[in-house]
């Protein structure tokens, strides 16, 4: 099983860097298997490393694994909110939403797993890590709208469109990955702009920041784009207006 | 425990009555406890009857206990999207919806656990309930707007929505159920028509179905609101247009 890694090889590592290695091992096993199909075993296997080595960092067996692995992932993906506070709003969603669907791409079926519930391996430990990273979303966003004191409908305007961009990650990886990955991030982008028009009709908060929010876009970016498009069709609807 | 509750009134029920009788009170105890807190016993007592009974229709103890009242919570919610297919599209789903959120309000605690999974009594069964339930709401939805063939943007736009629906039930328990039902619900319409609208910027189906839609809305219903109210908000934004 393990005979083929040079045994000398993991005697160079540090315990912090051990660690990084074997939690990217059991990253990558998860990205392609549900958690409760990935053993300590198969982490020793893929990291090359004996494994009583796995077991001594892990001693809490697969469970703890998991929660590690699933610890450093909540990490990068916190980290793919991180956007500097310049340019239109739009790009820095975009941007956002660029490395969040990397990760969801990368990660896969272990991405599925994660959201999807149901797996042994879930507690809710593993649930308060999972809603800890859609809460620092949240905040990410509340920041870059410029809200000190956000009100309950931005707020739950904002939650609202997190989880469907969630469920959006989940049926993407579903249908193949279908549509491309731009297509699907300028989708999201227009969504959030439509959800928070439709909060902007009913609570004076949401549309002074998206009135503010709309200065900064240009005429050629997503939120122009999709003003342009959609007028067209609600056009047709006279009587509405 | 069970020495309250007159032994011979139970005798009278049939094997089916019995069984919605425990159910019942099972429903009614995981609405204000998470799942893993309600045993055979809590049920026994809650129901007046004693614990062989309650052994004897759920042999494999609180696992099928609580997979039998969520297949039976499942029945009740997929009823609420059932509507008869006429009248302006915004106030058969604003009637869904009423029937929606009135069986959040009434089994609270239990349907937020059930949602927020972590829970010990999940399983992939159980998840595969609630799917079950997410799935037949799209169908519901997707037959109401006439489409024999939902592209998948459309569907996935659907999808989106009822995520968005069910984080928002969420945020409403937790915020001691705030905004008013009747002032959410119109709020959950308005967002699906904006998610709608920003799909057929990019969709030809769904511009077709949205125009479909919005020429059976009156004037004063909820999609002329929305449109009446959301416009001034974007008309400072000029250089978009």
């Amino acid at each position: 099983m393990t005979s083929q890694a040079p045994p000398p090889a993991y005697r160079r590592l540090s315990v912090e860097e051990r660690r990084s290695q074997l939690l990217e091992a059991a990253l990558a096993l998860f990205a392609h298997r549900a958690p409760e199909e990935v053993s300590l075993d198969d982490v020793a296997e893929a990291a090359g490393v004996s494994r009583p080595l796995v077991y001594r960092y892990f001693p809490g067996g697969k469970q703890q694994l998991y929660e590690a692995a699933l610890r450093s992932a909540a990490e990068e993906l916190e980290q793919c909110f991180a956007e500097p506070p310049q340019g239109p709003l739009s790009r820095r969603l975009g941007r956002a939403l660029d490395r969040y669907l990397a990760f969801v791409d990368q990660h896969d079926t272990g991405f599925s797993a994660l959201l999807q519930g149901g797996s042994v391996v879930e507690t809710s430990r593993t649930t308060a890590i999972v809603d800890g990273v859609r809460r620092a979303a949240a905040e990410h966003i509340l920041d870059h709208l410029e809200v000190r004191e956000p009100g309950p409908r931005l707020r739950m305007t904002v939650r609202m469109w997190i989880t469907a961009v969630e469920a959006a990650s989940l049926i993407w990886l579903d249908e193949e990955k279908n549509p491309p990955l731009d297509e699907l991030r300028d989708w999201l982008v227009e969504q959030f702009v439509a959800c928070l028009a439709a909060t902007a009709g009913r609570d004076a908060q949401t549309a002074d920041v998206l009135r503010a929010a709309l200065a900064t876009e240009p005429a050629d970016g997503a939120a122009g784009e999709l003003v342009r498009r959609v007028l067209p069709v609600l056009g047709d609807a006279t009587h509405l207006l």
